[in-house]
């Protein structure tokens, strides 16, 4: 193609509003024009990008046998009253009505559509496994819509839900499209983890969240370097220690610490590790009624060391905690422990409070916490003498790099990154709100067992950028590219063998397959060359009078510092193998 | 690809809501599901139908130089405001709010947004032409949907929208879209016609409507068989009769009709052909104020001969119409005639009305209208001796069957049509409502000259199948079939000779390109031959152990009266041959 009939649009500078690296390039290259908050213009050369992200998309999601469709985008309310999200979910949901005040939405996902679809016509169990998808526009009302594309509004999503007879059913499903995606994200070229992930209200243990590793991802991916081990920080357990509990070598002892209600500041002024020192955490659960009147409160202590995070997943699935938990107020506080927050502790509490320890406290021996008095702590403190052991020992914590990997293999490493895809076992969550039942081998109705299965395609977009780019712009791996080749003859105006020779090259590698552009605009060097650098295209080849002269071509890839040069024999050859390399 | 690993879902009966045939065979087929009033599901056999004829239009929109983009679904209210049509459109302009209660439109059309992009992108005459289009979902809300997918409230529609620097550009861009039109349409394998059609308020005459012939079609197809002239009904000119008006021989003399209002029962009555009579309309236009209170009324009768019918766009266009026109009231019809309607003609008013005289009325001689008196016509009435010549003679009414070609080469004739494409030239109708401007050579500012091109991707598809069916269900043009070839083995899971021979056909026609499915489904023949008539797929080969024992298949075009038998070691030549032709 030659630029004259696409449309090359580049930007000196970002956008104001553009905070992220990925939405700024984005901005820059004029692959996305912005039309309102969160709501995006797909540029001809950011089409072309998300085009291929989702051919590759396609082409792997048919070779693992799910099955094309396409949902509307404007869906009846009836459907998703029935599972009830319609009332459930908050103004993210975009309600519209239509000209007879009939209510619809505009889909943020399809799983009601596509579970309507297979109660009518998956009946029977030899129509069972069953995995239909598409790929259409979707529209979630953000709150704050930011970061360009990353966070929209408006967005391109892949969602595929599969249908089977039973649990090990479903498990092979989830196991095909768990295979479908590392193909996919093989297949962009791009640097991911496949981290098990939490599986929130849902419960079994099938939910995998496919990150693209980049330092300004969202999310911390837990990894272990030396196995297969990755999980999201929500889920990644952290094994207790492996020493047991140390005997206590101290007596304990009521240190003044005015002023010091954290533990480090304690630690500091106490002279002592964070690691010897336990923080607490005083956490309320509610107890309601029918009407959802509170009809009872339940104060909970849990124990962390100074230097670990409580995990607030991790916290949501102890006993007692699944309907929900909050922290504490401070009247709550004061009224369990007789002190405020900085000082409290598990010793010698004024009310009786349910104590959860963490397994690294629980472990500990010779302790710091507070004193449940005012500008107060304890040292020494040790369980089963100053006070009683835990009613309750857990993993409620953040993992930390360097905890051994809860496989046993090696040590846990943390990366940042951002979530693009998500496979995802549902059970009969929606099968049993929507009755979405088949015949089984002797004639009784079965819920299917689901899973769904998603792929921001427009997110795969941005997360790409923000993996692969430097201070002159975009680095697209080969697949994703807007083109793989861009030809930038100097003087293809002036000189009749430049042209002759670009315009030849061009034809050449187009009919090897090679996805190549001629820029062909009369821009000076300087302008062509850092529009390119900008948008990222993979290799440029520059074509000059006085490079045909000695029968030579200047060849550089994005990534390479100088440029080769190239006989013009062996141009073509070498572009194939560069790109396959 | 093996039917297995498809979804193939077929009805015996259409529901009782599927009006027309197109509808009723895409319920039957499987290729579309009902979510609510005119909003549906595509299947994966529709969606096969829907992407092939998506590819055809995307390749010739790219050969003709225009350039894809995508706009989205959701836009802010504030760019249809600029132009008025948030305010101006009826109910069938979706309208929704977001969570902070700003404006938002479910797209119909584009045209503001493409235009927005464009007054901030091409910013020069040097960024011009440039033509971009988008294949996207549409929403209108219509009053009431029906026909499936014909008209539906959600359907998908490539719309495309050149930017030229001046009128001349305008012409040439519109030029290439026309083209590329025929070559989309000749690539689908559907009868069709190109047919100029009424530009309505813009003006100009660049406006074709690209019409698939069906008997079933709602538009009127005027054409001349021995030229290339094509016209919508609504503009087709109605050619001065070639002989002039005869001279008068009879007097004009009061004949009684009691109850016959009609020209039909006057020519009945008096046993004189129906063209001999004139048919009195009488129409009003109403003059406003700025603030759009009425502050007058002109009266006009027109008179077309009594077997012609009044075109109302024609009529739209009269001098003094241009603001728009009603029909008269009874009252207004009394005051100005003195007589009830079914009575009324040119003779001896009693108030002065405008006449507007139909070109064929005009050159009548001796003819017969009625007389302003209750039960009462005039025979013998003629221009000049009788009444004074018309204040106006002008063409405007629908031509008929015969009516001479406007290019002077035959007579017209009349076919169905279903719009499935529209090319049209809007000048600067948007260009000036939101100041759509670039710098021309001399660095001033210029309004872009505009057109519009559209084509219903999911209309297609229902009209095709309205020209392309028989009474065993649809036959699919090669081009847009969901599968050009189907394998029917018969007793595929019991002979181990026809899953051999079947999977080595299938995967030998899949290697030369060709959309094979294979038919694995264990069905019965009747039930495998029933379906696969019903989807109407081109070519089916049918596989079975005596066959192949003599060396032979079975190969049956969709609208051929019996199979041929084909040696094994000739099938891929004739499939491939028979799908060329």
């Amino acid at each position: 193609m030659k630029a004259s009939q696409f449309f090359v649009s580049t930007l000196k500078e970002a956008p104001a509003d553009a905070e992220v690296v990925s939405h700024r390039l984005m901005m820059r290259a004029g692959m996305i024009k912005r039309l309102g908050a969160g709501i995006y213009n797909y540029m001809p050369m950011g089409l072309r990008v998300i085009r291929k992200v989702e051919a590759i998309v396609r082409e792997e999601m048919n070779r693992a046998g799910a099955v094309e469709l396409l949902m509307p985008v404007v869906q009846p309310a009836e459907l998703w009253q029935e599972t009830g999200r319609f009332d459930k979910m908050g103004p993210e949901l975009m309600r519209v009505k239509d000209r007879h005040e009939r209510d619809f939405i505009i889909q943020p996902t399809s799983e009601e559509v596509v579970t309507d679809i297979a109660r009518q016509e998956l009946r029977s169990y030899r129509a069972l496994p069953k995995n239909f998808y598409h790929i259409q526009t979707k529209f979630r009302d953000e709150r704050r819509p930011r970061f360009g594309v990353m966070r929209g509004r408006e967005f391109t999503m892949k969602d595929a839900y599969s249908f089977d007879r039973d649990r090990d059913g479903a498990a092979r499903s989830y196991q095909a499209m768990f295979e479908a995606y590392k193909r996919i994200f093989d297949r962009f070229g791009l640097q991911y983890r496949a981290v098990a992930a939490d599986t929130g209200a849902i419960g079994g243990d099938l939910s995998h969240e496919f990150q693209v590793i980049a330092e300004t991802g969202e999310d911390a991916i837990v990894y272990c370097p030396t196995s297969d081990y990755a999980a999201n920080i929500e889920l990644a357990e952290a094994l207790a220690p492996a020493e047991p509990r140390a005997a206590a070598t101290q007596p304990m002892v009521l240190a003044p610490t005015p002023g010091r209600s954290t533990c480090a500041d304690v630690a500091e002024l106490l002279g002592l590790p964070l690691q010897r020192t336990v923080k607490s955490l005083v956490l309320a659960t509610d107890e309601r009624n029918d009407a959802g009147d509170i009809v009872g409160t339940t104060v909970w202590l849990l124990l962390v060391r100074g230097d670990h995070e409580l995990n607030e997943v991790k916290a949501g699935k102890l006993p007692g905690f699944a309907a929900g938990w909050r922290f504490a107020t401070v009247a709550e506080i004061e009224e369990h422990f007789g002190c405020k927050p900085g000082y409290l502790g598990p010793v010698a509490m004024p009310k009786p409070v349910q104590v959860i320890a963490d397994r690294s406290v629980a472990a500990m021996s010779d302790f710091v916490c507070g004193a449940n008095q005012p500008d107060a702590h304890l040292t020494g403190v040790n369980w089963g003498r100053d006070l009683p052991e835990p009613a309750l020992v857990a993993d409620i914590r953040n993992v930390l790099p360097g905890d051994p990997s809860p496989d046993g293999a090696g040590v846990l490493a943390i990366q940042r990154g951002i979530e693009v895809g998500h496979v995802f076992y549902l059970g009969t969550k929606y099968s049993a709100a929507m009755n979405a039942s088949f015949l089984d081998e002797n004639g009784k109705p079965r819920l299917m067992e689901m899973g769904c299965y998603g792929i921001g395609v427009t997110r795969v977009v941005a997360a790409a950028i923000e993996q692969n780019h430097d201070e002159r712009g975009i680095v697209w791996p080969v697949a994703i590219a807007p083109f793989a080749v861009v030809l930038c003859p100097i003087g293809y105006d002036r000189s009749e063998a430049v042209r002759r020779e670009a315009d030849r090259l061009h034809d050449a590698l187009a009919a090897r397959g090679i996805d190549v552009l001629l820029d062909d605009r009369g821009e000076r060097p300087g302008v062509m060359f850092a529009d390119w650098e900008l948008i990222g295209v993979p290799l440029r080849i520059v074509l000059s009078d006085r490079g045909l002269k000695e029968g030579q071509l200047e060849l550089q890839g994005r990534r390479d510092a100088e440029a080769t040069r190239v006989p013009l024999d062996e141009v073509e050859a070498t572009v194939q193998a560069r790109l396959a390399s």
